[in-house]
């Protein structure tokens, strides 16, 4: 028994028993394949966390609807990125369902059993027989080291294709967690266009799969930002194929290990997004301690990592601890100005801490630091901030990143960053 | 009677009995102007309101305190900039009462009748002997006409002075409203970095002036964002003087007149803030209609004009229809997809319409769009937003900007675009 170790090159097929294909539908403009397959041998338990945006893309309504239907009898899914198919009226869920018809008719499953994933730009309707013609061929892609290949598949604005996988070896036998997600632009709390997929080869029933999930994402994905925005399209879907034989629910020591290995997977995709969020330079964490509750410390660390002001001062290095404190103070939260005190750190790559924690104010108020210190803690591409309210116990975390210019540049016009196929251009 | 007009050069001096000056503490950069003086020959009714920011700046405690204590017994205000004076823990109230008791003094006045305004860097300390020299300098350039003087002492990462007054016939006789305000980054709904004074020549007791300012503010200083931040200097301050001797509270039309024209000088303040945010090249005025309350139409309205995403759409001449929708699904409030239209209209400088409405989107998914049509509208430096939720008879208009690189590079190392003093740096 021992804590999960990462796989080289490790992808939602690195469990026992799934497979991955790709192709292209012509929507990326670059030709790159922008449609992929993910398949299991078996049967899986399925869960998903879905986008809190009250408008909901139609593969969100499709999936939800399905996951509730037939929890257990899950085989895989369709993704496709640079269209959302969000906002596209009632043609959009006939265009979901027909993803999923598709790929189960080219896959030779029975209906209702694959999953649908888009991600992409808004209001625009899905080329549904390029996508059909694609989903055939990437069924000639299929490939049991093929998950990379699906990670690149579903990236839009990402510079990066994200996907890890780590084996964990429980007191019932070794199980294998694996995943992919996009994201980029729009990644917020509530998880904004981005996409998760987490598969394991370990035997779990679908409420338990859903439970663990829900937990693990508030943790992870739930907890970054990178512009405050929230999309249509975000979802993290699990599957669970049981394909190792080994059932994590039978003791208490291998569920723990297994969460540990789910929430090691999730976390790693998620600072993937923020690492990888349109031009940052510089990952933050940030946590909020001697809060009234968690969710305030929650609440408090989303409102200052989605402040534009803050955001742009750490991109020229800057502390900028006043513009701090003033987004404490406008988060609505009855926050004591004389209470506060904020400590920054140098992260190393990994998340480890490099160095000591450095006092800039306390009791409200700035503190005498030496300039050097400063320039070399925020010439740091990783710093961790700590703010305590001094009010009570509750403490969080929340990831997020600079905003620079690049962001601006590639967004404005925003529909050369997403695809070259025009946002909110109407139907086409 | 006739509806108020704008007098040429107009300010918070255009109204009888006001005078301005203005000096340099050395605060400034440049060495421009960083200190001014406001004074009524006779004691006015004051009024004001501030920020929502819990991390209230030591001015705005001071303000709010003698507001309380002496509403009608005002004489005028002392203004700084580049250093707010926000996060500098006791020593800062003194230092507010200091530069009162500074203007006080230099000017002949009894004690507690000057009121404070600052704005600039978090978490510096004022340099309380420089800005004592300089009140004392001021008082020495009072000039009836000193009003821009003053407007220009109040700026900081501003690109233009901001000064503006109307006259309005009464039934009882002539009234002048006069105002000036500085902005730029951090503006939001309840008032982010942003001053504002407004004087006029009316007689009006300060019930009725308090009650006025918080209806009118409400309607143009908190209906502006510019980058959803809020700051904890955010103070309108109202002063009336009666030198005109007419008191607008004797009939009903003389009232509305000059409700009307206040309403006029701040909304014209307001606009002027939002034209000149940081780097913005194009204003938006965003109405949400159809919401089930006002106050839900402004909430969804915020949260549209905050979102960075639809911000830095409009910044590359985007409709971003997509994104509009996504914001206000987002926004919390249980909006129906299938309900929201969007239309929009070129606005002429001058906030008149030109042109017909173009319809973007309707029924939760776009509309095709003549893209030449597009282009002219989105070529406009300033367009209309109408967004419908089809829900009810709820509606509120919010003003912004769109967010360009130059927003990006003017805070990027944020000290440097707040006056070269340091954005929390500590004490020095």
């Amino acid at each position: 028994m021992s804590s999960p170790d990462r796989l080289h090159d490790g992808s939602i097929t690195s469990p026992v028993g799934f497979s991955a294909g790709s192709a292209s539908a012509g929507m990326h403009p670059d030709g790159a394949h922008d449609v992929a397959l993910l398949l299991s041998e078996t049967a899986c338990s399925g869960a998903g966390v879905f986008t809190q945006n009250r408008i909901r893309a139609a593969p969100v309504v499709y999936d939800d609807a399905l996951l509730a239907e037939r929890p257990g009898r899950l085989r895989g899914i369709v993704m496709n990125s640079q269209i959302a198919n969000a906002c596209t009226g009632d043609e959009g869920g006939e265009a979901a369902a027909a993803m999923a018809r598709a790929a189960e008719t080219a896959l030779g499953l029975p209906s209702r059993c694959m999953l649908v994933l888009s991600t992409g730009v808004i209001g625009t309707p899905i080329p549904i027989e390029d996508v059909s013609n694609a989903i055939r061929g990437a069924t000639e892609t299929m490939d049991p080291e093929g998950g990379i290949a699906a990670a690149k598949a579903i990236m839009t604005t990402d510079r990066t294709a994200k996907h890890v996988a780590v084996r964990v070896e429980t007191p019932a036998g070794v199980v294998t967690v694996g995943g992919v997600a996009k994201g980029s632009t729009m990644i917020h709390p509530n998880m904004a266009t981005m996409l998760g997929v987490i598969t394991t080869d370990a035997a779990i029933d679908a409420a338990r799969l859903s439970a663990l999930l829900g937990q693990v994402a508030d943790r992870t994905f739930n907890a970054i930002t990178v512009d405050g925005d929230t999309s249509p399209n975000d979802s993290v879907i699990m599957l669970a194929n049981g394909a190792s034989e080994v059932s994590i629910a039978r003791d208490a020591e291998g569920w723990k290990l297994f969460e540990a290995a789910v929430e090691l997977v999730a976390r790693d995709l998620a600072l993937m997004i923020v690492r990888d969020g349109q031009g940052a330079h510089r990952l933050v964490e940030f946590t909020v301690n001697g809060a009234g509750t968690e969710a305030m410390a929650r609440s408090i660390g989303r409102a200052i990592a989605s402040s534009v002001l803050v955001k742009t001062g750490w991109a020229g290095g800057d502390s900028d601890w006043g513009s701090i404190f003033s987004a404490a103070g406008a988060s609505g939260f009855a926050v004591e100005p004389d209470r506060l005190r904020l400590q920054v750190q140098v992260r190393a790559d990994t998340g480890g801490p490099e160095g000591e924690w450095l006092l800039l104010a306390e009791r409200g108020a700035g503190v005498q630091v030496d300039p050097l210190e400063t320039r070399r803690i925020f010439s740091a591409p990783a710093v961790a901030f700590r703010l305590d309210l001094g009010m009570g116990g509750g403490e969080a975390t929340i990831w997020t990143c600079d905003l620079t210019e690049e962001y601006i540049r590639s967004n404005e016009g925003g529909h050369h960053a997403k695809g070259g196929l025009g946002t909110g251009r109407g139907r086409h």
